[in-house]
């Protein structure tokens, strides 16, 4: 088959093109996962556009990964621009149709996680960060991190609490969540407040991220001046002691579903109605 | 100082380097806004790379324009990788310790929306699209929409369902979320149903989206067989049906509230609540 297009290579410059599937958009997407020479890549690449064009085709998508670097600026001149990319590739894509494009935008949120652990003696679990902006501020806060690619909040919030402070929790619920933005380059970022019920209570920290961890009086964690200092500081405290007061503070449960497409996704709704609904569900799957 | 700088580099080729900032995590952020040639890069970025490293420094930064696509291969032969891209840029990393990165992550979900508006009639605002996987399925659904990058998710709501049924609304509450993964390329999707109160009912389609749009009685629109054999629709319709039917479905309200770094930033959670700091907030700013 290489053979052979080598062969057309020979005789027709015009037939040969880069290897490429079509999508359900009316696009191709191209995968050089061999090396290639910039200056064999450029009339290759050049012959492709003018047949996708002819085609009618649209989005025209090349995956490049980063060893073969050497072709991005190939693609660039010849109209590419980029889409996104991650540590070990780069995707561009280019338009041909003159009206305007209807591409998927790029990944624009980082989804982060806090974590309210309260035990039964009304102390929740708190940290104190040995780096970024909190370091050497002496504020007790809920432990928090980043949420993994293509991990639930759900779990991704267990996990920062057992990594941070050794704590083994169960999730329980959403409590509230922020959107903010520009919070790195150009990028917005949505913050879960999440509920835990804590499974044990010896603290072990970890010493790369944590400089102290303890159990601490909701009250006197609230009651620190950054907290009562900073908006949403201030108001997550005031959700989080109306939660663990207020029978009426209703929030998000998460419920396993199915996409579409067939994938497991999470879908976080009102506590009272998942119970409800998942009732329903099992007297439907009982046998009759 | 330019000036002075070329003097050195004639001088002695070790002290030309590429020019930066450092960061608050020690590290450095090269900005290459001016056109230069690979072949003038290449050294300049070694040396500099060799200095950074002597000064112990961390991650260092290189935002690369498109415009200076050549300059990328060189970049990742000394040992870069990709952070992330934007269409008109790319943002390579090189973490010089030996020690585990400790880079923030890139954005990693789509936030998109779907709108839950409903008149007084009990009927909901649906809609046909013409393109993309619902094309030619004549599934009446609720319009929905991906965030714009920097957008909020309240206002986002409010734009999509005038820009596809020219309705005028006001946020209510986002009534539930769904994340899902692998939804495009390697990215998740955060999807938030929000609930939306019509101030206007005379329904103009946008054409290029939208094949055809109604109001609809909200049980049709629930029992239709696509929206009862899909999971997620079918939890999202019997939500809704619940929050317009029962008192006690509590959903999450906007707030607008600060920052640390004093942007403004939107807190959703419990809208009861909300009432209830809202007005507290009030008796403590009206005068004595």
């Amino acid at each position: 088959m290489a053979e052979n297009r080598v062969h057309q290579h020979d005789h027709d410059d015009q037939t040969e093109l880069l290897p490429c599937v079509e999508d359900l958009y009316g696009g191709v997407s191209v995968n050089m996962e061999k090396p290639m020479d910039s200056t064999v890549f450029a009339p290759l690449l050049q012959a492709s556009i003018s047949q996708w064009r002819e085609k009618g085709k649209k989005g025209i998508w090349i995956k490049l990964p980063i060893e073969h670097a050497n072709l991005v600026d190939v693609a660039v001149k010849q109209g590419f621009r980029y889409h996104h990319a991650e540590p070990d590739y780069l995707m561009l894509v280019f338009w041909i149709p003159e009206t305007t494009d209807t591409l998927p935008a790029n990944a624009s949120h980082r989804v982060g996680i806090g974590a309210f652990v309260m035990n039964s003696q009304r102390e929740v679990l708190v940290v104190q960060e040995n780096s970024g902006k909190f370091k050497g501020t002496n504020v007790w806060k809920f432990p928090t991190g980043v949420v993994d690619e293509g991990e639930d909040i759900c779990t991704a919030a267990i996990r920062e609490v057992k990594e941070e402070t050794g704590i083994e929790t169960e999730f329980v619920e959403v409590l509230a969540f922020r959107q903010s933005h520009k919070s790195f380059f150009s990028k917005s970022d949505l913050f879960f407040v999440c509920m835990l019920r804590p499974h044990s209570f010896d603290i072990q920290k970890q010493d790369r991220e944590i400089e102290a961890a303890k159990w601490m009086p909701i009250k006197d964690y609230a009651a620190q001046p950054f907290i009562r200092g900073h908006d949403n500081f201030n108001y997550i405290a005031k959700i989080c002691i109306a939660k663990s007061e207020v029978e009426g503070y209703a929030s998000f449960s998460p419920l396993s579903t199915k996409t579409t497409s067939g994938k497991t996704s999470y879908l976080y709704f009102n506590g009272d109605l998942k119970n409800q609904l998942s009732c329903d569900n099992q007297k439907q799957k009982m046998p009759m």
